[in-house]
């Protein structure tokens, strides 16, 4: 059918290892080729030892020194940015799993399509940040952009064969995280324990908290307009609790295409690694006489204000979808670390985006001095206020 | 965009007219070229001012008397098996949507597919009677198959751009008629008003029967199988009473790709008229955030039987399934004309599946004689048990 040589950036995150599950499967299709990871070296020797990579990079030179002897030989070992740039760029690989999380997935991912490689996306932050620099690069070096996340994998499986110009707008499901039915008024108690007990997908805890405040689908809907070509005017997000619909394309002759399946990664993983064709993923099978219902209804815009403002900034463009990214990562981290409270996170991006004074983004380095100016931004912004609290 | 000339058998039934409504939204995109059509010559001369075919054709000379001196000039008037097949293979046709009911439909779609037209398929009995010629014929003259009926249509959009190889199974949803909450007991005293009411399609009385006995959808696995090559073991039939979603395919990966939209045979009558492209339709858009719930179950053997039937029908292979068909035929005309009961309608096709002698189905004059066959067995049946009753 087809062998493919795979570099994965990210490869101890959920997503990693949800790649090597599906690799694992499949010994006569993939052969892994580089494996790049941040300070999980205990985890990130195992996988080097199953799977016999010719790269491994770590997130530094302590975390290299713990590695150091412990590899089979023959295997390079890297650090760094310089690291993880060699570890996607490696020669061998056909298509690189970019799944590192965050913005400082884009360097490398962007490093990767000079070189030439595929790319399976996991990092949505790249796309949501760099959109434009990042389809453009895809563009000139022939490469492609195949969609990890499951709403985008759908939307990609529902475009098989058709044509862009036949769409009339795309549905991305949303399955409300878990305050979908808590009132507003108890959104000032939300603990950082009840936002992390996502009710359908188990995720690593940056994407979990992004769906908890609805920021998530706000970020996919920037990456959806960049990946597909289609202006976030023409995207609409419907919340559908039970995540079975991962999400939809309206053509213009009435027709919905959609993708469904049990929440999994390895589903969307599988699909990137094996397109067009597809294989066997282990997923639990849908059973539709057995299902109960699928239910839909619009999000709440005043509980979900991550969600408008994602929008708005699709719409304002510019120089406003990093801060908005940067921003929220920053605030998410405080909010993981009981710094701040979960309401606090929409309220510290929003304060960014309005103090921001905005311009084009034609270079890298524009999309990351927009990305640095949020965060520090966003981290006085924080500090001021729980200095103000402390006083007080 | 393109430019296609059809040639319509059927033009004034269900099919026929929401064919015209689409053609009439795209002059510039089709053009027609054949009508052919029964007994109703009035609504069959307005098609003819509007649309300005070359050939006509109607039932019998009768028809063809009443029209004569009234169509415009240089349009051909034909009439009977000759007139529909000379429609069916207008030299200057592309595309031939087959919409007569019956197995009355296969004759003139062999013709057609053996001139080389592309087929809109809207008479499934052909399929189900004859799928092993109708599919060979195809194959030897390079002829697509384009599936109108709206399961099948779902199918073949979720289809698109995959390979038959990764796929797991098909999955018809039905809506489960009128009758799918009423309790067996009550089977009894079901009336022809009642059946002719379906709660979601507008369709033809024999059709509308057909999905109140669930034979519609036993028919559609038996035609399923054949349009695209998948056993019917692998053929799911599951309730779906909104008739939201058409029809899925659910792939190797576990990922189940379906086609929605609202109930409107326009939609698969476009999509067949345009593929690969898509149309508009005048098809009213699905609503997702307002939408209440899709819910699914499985359907009842007991209350079904023609369900059950056509399933054993498919897995018994040769001369059943044109036994099948035409036992169903004639006992939804008598159930019609108010001869024998609702539940009668299974006990006559199961006494003829009974009491056939099964033969390999290699040639056309073979499945004529299994169609003529259980016609014949069917009628005196009938006869025999309403002499029965009236002498009781």
């Amino acid at each position: 059918m087809f062998n493919k040589k795979i570099s994965i950036l990210g490869s101890t995150g959920s997503i990693g290892v949800s790649t090597l599950d599906i690799i694992r499967r499949h010994p006569d299709r993939f052969e892994v080729v580089a494996l790049a990871a941040g300070s999980n070296t205990r985890m990130l020797l195992n996988q080097v030892k199953e799977f016999n990579p010719k790269i491994v990079s770590v997130l530094s030179k302590k975390e290299a020194d713990e590695l150091q002897g412990t590899l089979p030989r023959g295997v390079k070992l890297l650090f760094g940015p310089e690291g993880i740039q060699e570890a996607a760029c490696c020669s061998a690989a056909d298509i690189v799993v970019s799944a590192v999380v965050g913005a400082a997935g884009l360097v490398p991912t962007l490093k990767a399509i000079e070189a030439g490689k595929n790319i399976a996306l996991a990092n949505k932050e790249s796309m949501v940040i760099a959109g434009k620099i990042m389809s453009e690069k895809a563009r000139q070096h022939n490469v492609q952009i195949l969609p990890v996340d499951s709403e985008h994998s759908a939307i990609f499986q529902s475009l098989k064969g058709e044509s862009l110009e036949d769409v009339h707008h795309l549905v991305l499901t949303a399955s409300g995280g878990p305050f979908l039915n808590t009132p507003l008024s108890d959104f000032n108690s939300i603990t950082r324990a009840q936002a992390l007990k996502h009710p359908n997908w188990t995720m690593g805890p940056k994407i979990t908290i992004d769906s908890a405040t609805m920021m998530n689908k706000g970020l996919e809907v920037l990456e959806a307009s960049w990946l597909f070509h289609i202006p976030a005017d023409r995207i609409r997000v419907v919340i559908h609790p039970q995540s079975v619909i991962h999400s939809m394309v309206e053509f213009i002759d009435g027709s919905v295409i959609c993708q469904m399946g049990e929440p999994d990664m390895r589903a969307p993983i599988a699909y990137a690694l094996s397109y067009p064709r597809r294989i066997a993923t282990g997923v639990k099978r849908l059973c539709f006489s057995e299902r109960d219902k699928l239910t839909f209804f619009a999000p709440d815009p005043e509980k979900f204000k991550c969600l408008a403002m994602a929008f708005k900034t699709a719409e304002q463009g510019k120089s406003y979808a990093p801060v908005l990214n940067a921003a929220n990562e920053v605030a998410v981290e405080h909010f993981l670390s009981n710094r701040i409270s979960f309401v606090d996170i929409s309220a510290v991006i929003e304060a960014c985006l309005e103090a921001h004074d905005p311009f084009e983004l034609d270079t890298l380095e524009a999309v990351l001095y927009a990305d640095q100016w949020a965060r520090v931004y966003a981290r006085e912004l924080i500090s001021r206020s729980l200095l103000k609290k402390r006083s007080a």
